[in-house]
């Protein structure tokens, strides 16, 4: 039914800008009106919407949720990972975008970010949509 | 497609209940069942819900997002704002509300807020509709 | 048009692994692809997706949303739950999960978690289902 975007992290904790493999896993749909369903079947990683010009943005989401949920001991679960849950559960699994005409409608300064908690790994991204009305005739 | 709720806000951090908004958007299209997407296409402004009868809950909300995220000096992005798209990654940038025949199923004490973190300033909230099934005959 | 589940939880603050009780809700409607939306309709409760092998994994959740959230004091909300409000707008109210042909597309990890956070109390749980694509023939 959907599309899976795969994405290979680098660091333990990172964001990665998936927002055009998300335009393009869209795009065999034709010019659709609804939403798209961005979501990870991770429970270390999450997914998140937020500024994708100045890459110090992302730098700090990942710096302050370190402080808010450090990495380490003090933890029940004992994979060394308890904070990525945690984290994971801050930022969601899933975002739900508007689509109008096969676009998403972010606006001007929104991008959409794979949340890395627990990397490097591959990661998968379900990306799905949901029509807001039938589609009629040719589309 | 969807409709767009303009809103003004007056303070830097600021939760406006727009729940009476939302269901006007909806009110066009009739008796629908399915869900409402409530979208914020900003990076410094989210969308949550939460009681609209007591006024403190917002409140305590704003102020322990402060606590949790203080707005200052620390951060890498340069525009003074980052613990506003902090915080908007926290709250999330949409909600999606069941609705039933054409009215939001809100719990009794649930209003939709937008959440205001770099204010103030005009905002847009996208209100947007998602059919559970399609519709049939006269609605 | 969706179905509710009802959970009776036992602690003040506890997650309750609903995946099965989410996934029965939706037997009734035959093979189908599209997402089931789960939704809380109250403001001190929410639902959130996590690890469901291992219990610590819950345990750790709660307890750090008790750090960065506790109970007590410094709220203006006079009902003593200031904290539930906020930590239900950190989890969130609902969660949208990819379904394929009548089954909920979860992560090998994942399952779905109402979060109590001012129990015990009898809590719903709305699970509804937004369709991919019309239904064709029989399903």
């Amino acid at each position: 039914m959907g599309e899976v975007i795969e994405v290979r992290t680098s660091d333990r904790c990172q964001l990665v800008d998936i927002t055009a493999e998300v335009q393009r896993a869209l795009s065999a749909r034709g010019p659709v009106d609804g939403a798209a369903l961005v979501y990870v079947p991770h429970t270390t990683a999450g997914v998140t919407i937020n500024e994708n010009a100045d890459p110090s943005v992302a730098a700090d989401i990942l710096e302050h949720l370190e402080k808010l949920v450090p990495k380490g001991r003090g933890y029940r679960h004992r994979e060394g990972n308890a904070d990525a849950h945690i984290k994971a559960t801050l930022t969601g699994f899933s975002q739900l975008v508007p689509v109008r005409e096969g676009r998403l409608e972010l606006g001007t300064w929104q991008g959409i970010f794979l949340c890395e908690f627990d990397g490097p790994r591959t990661r998968r991204v379900l990306v799905d949509f949901l029509p807001s009305r039938p589609r009629s005739g040719g589309g």
